[in-house]
This record gives structure tokens, sequence and C-alpha cells, in this order.
């Protein structure tokens, strides 16, 4: 006789199963009616299951998707001119952007402090999801000044990248010229979007962009994922 | 009348004092006993309306010394030679190390391959807190190739300075080679050692410094509390 509980034989069945390669990195979990059938049990209990798997960091959520494998966090350079798309192709993972919102609206005066724009002046916001392999692994706010770039929203629309919106721009050359990087725990909203549990732990980064003059082009926010993401410091 | 409950409106009334400056950046809020006595409540009440305080991150408890009004986070420079005396210095504060635990013993596969030592070499293991005017801002864990540095437990105890022991050890001059970052969340343990809540974001960069030859002499892990520090890239 076991005092083991039906779900945490369950979920050390799985574990073993994830750590012997039969579910690898990046794979969908078998949905909670196979696994109902597969072990004999009642939802609720491959529920509980699935609950430890995610709790040990073994997989995630992904709202409407199932439940995955969790991959291994992927690596990020922080250097003076590395983005986000090389960034990602070098780590052999596929790099996408998903836009959540493009406006233009006044700064206010964290902005107008970073972009060194008068209080008031107008601004582009860009926000949207980064993902690798199809998984969000973060979130992230650009502000641009709009009375110098005014066609960028467009231009964002079309590449969905920073670096082409910005060389069609003009900006062929620019680089990070302060960052700042503290830990957060996610909110609601990020948690929804980044497909995370509320409280996650978030590797927050403030970046200041500039062109060769020295003229900031762009005022980041970005939110990682931190079991996704690991930054690595250096060019 | 309002339906205002009682230990919100003491909350309120704290939150405007600390606005207002009435109590500043790492001060100590009166005790529960002064404050019941202030606002006529019960200790449950005050205790209620502290709890809603750090939920805000206004303030922070630390064992057996009170309730401080939060400080700003510390700026924390990341650069190849920044120490965290000079850190602490330039940003105003002032710097401690307290020991928690001195030891040798064989290193792990990780701790090989960081300093390029072979398997079950011996290492110095030094662990201790950072302290910023007096409140813990970090962990950390340095690992140190023992054959090599064979006094450095004694120079550690002597100094409580990695800095000055490598010196006293012969080494005038080491830089960061390589320095990884991603957010994790406190575990009870990390949670009662430096005076915050289990689950609080941390920030956790693993860096490997090297001699002027390039030879590893410090493998270093450090939990930063995420609401007191903020990392800045650049030397």
């Amino acid at each position: 006789m076991t005092r083991t509980p039906v779900w945490r034989a369950i979920a050390t069945t799985l574990t073993d199963e994830i750590a012997a390669g039969h579910y690898r990195p990046g794979d969908k979990l078998p949905t909670e009616a196979e696994l109902s059938a597969r072990f004999g049990v009642n939802r609720h209990t491959v529920r509980r299951a699935l609950a430890e798997l995610s709790d040990q960091g073994l997989t995630h959520a992904r709202r409407g998707a199932g439940v995955f494998v969790m991959a291994e966090p992927t690596d990020y350079r922080i250097g003076k001119r590395v983005r986000f798309h090389q960034n990602l192709t070098e780590a052999g993972r596929m790099p996408a952007k998903r836009i959540l919102a493009i406006q233009t609206r006044p700064c206010d005066t964290d902005e107008a402090e970073a972009l060194t724009l008068p209080p008031g002046a107008l601004v582009h916001v860009y926000e949207g999801l980064s993902l690798s392999d199809g998984t969000p692994v973060a979130l992230f706010r650009s502000i641009f000044p709009a009375e110098r770039f005014a066609d960028l929203p467009e231009q964002l629309e079309t590449y969905q990248s920073v670096t082409r919106a910005l060389t069609a721009a003009g900006i062929t050359d620019y680089t990070r010229a302060s960052t700042r990087l503290t830990a957060k725990v996610a909110t609601a909203t990020q948690a929804l979007h980044l497909g995370i549990s509320e409280g996650a732990p978030i590797l927050r980064t403030v970046a200041i962009n500039v062109d060769p003059d020295g003229h900031p082009v762009e005022y980041g926010h970005t939110w990682f994922v931190g079991d996704r993401i690991t930054l690595v410091l250096g060019d």
C-alpha cells in the first residue's frame, strides 16, 4: 500500500517522461481529456497533477493552446547594437513579434526626460509581445519622438521591427546609451499576455537608444519572462 | 458617515505622512504599540494597516528591528571593474557585508566549468549578505579556486571584501568576464535572510571574474532584492 496521492503519482510519471525525453522542451503535453483517459482519473485530478508540474517550472500553459514543456531559458545578449531578431536567431530560436497597440499621444514627464523632449510633445507608443519559437518571452513598450519620425507607426506596422522601421525613417545606426535592470513580479495583465502566472518573476529593462549624434531615438521598457530568458551582458 | 474601514484610514494617514516627508526613506515607523495608542485602536488593526503599506511597497519590516520606510532603489553599476563598496559609496549609501559562511569543499561540475578546474578540485565558498545603509540588498555566494588561494578564507574573514582579500593573495586587478542575469522569486530561506516576503522579486546575476591573464579567479552568484536595487549597465 502507498500513501502517495493519485495526482502526485501522475505528476511523477509525467516528470519522469519529460526527464527521459519522451516529451521534449517546447512539446505540447496531451490534453486534460487525454490524460484523464490514460490514467483513468477525473479531470480535477489531472489538473492537480499539471499544476504540480507547472509549480516545478517544468511546464507552462498557453491560453487556448494547451500545456507545453518548458524550454531551456533563451540566452539574450544585451549589447550596444544587438537586436531582438539577431539575438534569437543566434540562439537557434525563431523570433516573432505580435503588435498589441500603436498609438500617438503626448509624452509624460518621464518620457520627456528620456527623449529630451519639451513637456507634452507627441510620442509614438509601440507595444507588443516578443516570441521565441512561438512562446511569448517578453512584453515591450517603445516610445519614439513623433515629430522627428512622423511615419513611424506605418513603418512599424509594415516591418514589425524597430530596426527596420527606424532605417526606413533614415536612422541607419543607433546604439544602447543606457540600460537599467530590475526584477519585478508579473501583474495580472502581464501574466495574461505572457501566458505565465500572476506573481511569476519578470526581468525589466529600461533602455535609451541614441543615434550617432547622441540624440535619443527610442525609450524602451521590456518585461522579460524570468523563466524563459537569461540576459547575457556584452557586445 | 463613511464606510472606510479603520485600518484603511490609518494606512491612508501614514501614506500621506510618508508622502509629505514626515517619515522619510529609511526612517523607522513608530512601533505597533505606539501606533495603537496614537490611533486608539488595537494592534490587530494597526497590523492590518501596516500590511497595506507593505503591500504597496512603501515600507518593509526588518525582523526584530521594526518597520521602515522603503528607500528608493539603490543604483548598482555593473561594469568591468566596479565593486560593491565603490558602487554603494557612489550612490551615497553606507556599504556593509555580513558573512554567513566560509567553507572549503570539492567543486561541483558547474563550478569546475566556470573556474576551469579539474572535477572535484577544492574551492572556497564565501556566502554572505550585502547591506546598504543597514538594509540587506543582496545575498551572494562566491567560489574561489582553493589551491591557488590557500589563505583566502582568513583574508575574507579579515577584510570582508573580495577585492582586498584577492589583493592580499596577489591579485591586484581582476575584471568581469561574463555576466548572466535573470529574474527569480525569493525562496523562504532567501526571504528570511533578506527581510523580504517569500515570492518577492529577485534579480540574480551569475558572473565570472578573471585575472589579467584571463584565468578565472571568482565565480559568483548574487541575488539582489528587486525592490531595493536597480542594476545599471556600463563601466
